[in-house]
């Protein structure tokens, strides 16, 4: 199957975003992946502030291939070097009803949502924003689409676009498919979700120390005050950690907590070297890649070439489709 | 002064046009000029029968260059091949308010009046109609557009793009004036707006019997029965055809038909013969034009190639510009 996923350099990637990458590999071990760096998406929110655009995409590129993305056999690209992804993104929308668009849940409720973060998008290209994401995924053919849960009707609207333009005009397009991943719903250290306008997240690239001193700032039981006061495991983000990431003692940790046998230090040391265990080995093939001068641009200059060759061939179909 | 100017594919063009093209020539004579077929434009309201946008763009340039729009001097291509056109539209709509969309005067208008005409263009794209047009001028960094008066309106929001452009992140747009030409408003042969859509048009390419043919059918002073009843030149539609085209004798005219001393047969006569004087070189151009093999495609290559390397460089500096 032809699968597209997509991220937005808007920041440091994050333990969070280990599990989306997790699943990027599951993908990539069976399927003909295209992972690209969704940085006109990126300018939707950042558009007062691009500038930093460029070097998140460079980090967050760094970071896919030190998680095991490998470019020899998916397609690592940046979406703003194939324009194709504009043209077709202009064409969707000359049949492409503004309700279709109004509708999609996600807008209103991001628009709110950005609007008490100080930012306002309600911008014409915000409005467009899942119409460009069916340009992105069908100008690849692309069959499939790991998704949340919220991005759904994303994928019922580049369902709907495909239906109409295979209507309108020939049979050109898929009706891809939202792949409902299951990605493991990492909290950050202050027990909220995960997110860098939070200020609670592990950075994909900490350190030992750095994981050390994050995972000291957890938030525990609030009722245990002294080391064999009884616990509760459930309240605890530190014990949300083991569950997802140290299957093998968390049973014990659990009881021990509940029993006061086990201190919430002793507790989060073993936790800070189970991270680091996790991000370690991530965090030296990262360097050793980076120290590969021009390896990163290699990379995606020849995936950009790819992309544009799949991009060009499709767009040619879509012309003649439309006799233009 | 660069311009750029443009016309919709959607239709033969007739003598309305002619008047326009006219303008073009007297700003070609003194201008850089940038001359486009705006067949993404003619996708707003074609969307669902395309088919006829890339020959309708064929004869429309070999009408231009008939006219005497001069290839060496202006640049002659066509919107879809200039992609850049779509890439600076995408980028544009990330910080363009929807507000400033909807409130141009034209948008609800023209989406009541083609309801009524049984097209719906409730789309997108048609929303975002002014904002390409913006893209389309920008891109080449225009400084002037000829342009009617219900056209300010989007001139004045090309403004505001390139000012808020030039605001967020450098300055690289120029703010585009309107040119109002002073452009013969030409009736249809029935009086009406000359249209398509009304069938009352005069083709540009029509033959000296065919002009007589609906000249003859041209509504004149209905209470003139007889060849010596005093007419009304003022409510006569070939009589202000000959207001517009027929500056010598219209004054004799209108003297010899308020006395009854000239029937409206022998009036239209003069009148076809004048249109023939009009249209007749234009014709013969045109027949010289289409019978060297290639020649279109030709020049339409070579203008394509000039309007992207100029585009390009446009959208160099963008990039630049977004650290992008
Ligand atoms: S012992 Fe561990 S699981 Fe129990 S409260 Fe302390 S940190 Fe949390
Ligand atoms: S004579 Fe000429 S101007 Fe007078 S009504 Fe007839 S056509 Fe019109």
């Amino acid at each position: 199957m032809r699968i597209l996923s997509g991220m937005r350099p808007t920041g440091r990637l994050h333990l969070g975003h280990l599990s989306v990458l997790e699943n990027w590999l599951r993908l990539q071990a069976a399927n003909e992946c295209f992972f690209f760096v969704a940085d006109w998406h990126a300018l939707t929110t950042e558009y007062e502030k691009p500038q930093m655009i460029r070097e998140f995409a460079r980090e967050m590129v760094a970071d896919w291939l030190a998680v095991g993305i490998d470019p020899e056999k998916s397609v690592v690209f940046i979406q703003s070097r194939v324009p194709h992804h504009a043209e077709l993104h202009l064409i969707f929308s000359m049949f492409t009803p503004l309700s279709w668009l109004e509708r999609v849940p996600t807008y209103k409720d991001q628009v709110r949502k950005l609007a008490e973060l100080g930012k306002d998008i309600t911008t014409y290209g915000f409005l467009g924003y899942p119409l460009l994401q069916a340009a992105d995924i069908l100008i690849y053919l692309a069959e499939g689409v790991p998704v949340g849960e919220d991005q759904l009707p994303h994928i019922e609207l580049c369902r709907e676009v495909a239906r109409r333009f295979n209507f309108l005009y020939a049979p050109v397009f898929p009706e891809p498919q939202g792949i409902l991943a299951e990605i493991k719903l990492v909290p950050g250290i202050d027990g909220q979700k995960m997110s860098k306008s939070y200020h609670n997240e592990i950075p994909l690239t900490a350190s030992a120390e750095e994981i050390g001193r994050l995972v000291n700032r957890m938030v525990t039981d609030p009722a245990r005050i002294h080391k064999d006061d009884p616990g509760h495991p459930e309240v605890c983000t530190v014990f949300k950690y083991h569950e997802i990431y140290n299957q093998v003692e968390v049973a014990e940790i659990e009881a021990a907590c509940r029993a006061g046998r086990i201190g919430c230090v002793g507790c989060k040391k073993k936790l800070a070297a189970i991270l680091d265990g996790v991000l370690g080995p991530v965090r030296e093939r990262r360097a050793a890649l980076v120290t590969r001068n021009g390896y990163i641009e290699e990379v995606l200059h020849a995936g950009c070439e790819r992309a544009r060759r799949v991009a060009g061939e499709t767009l040619d179909r879509v012309r003649a489709a439309l006799n233009m």
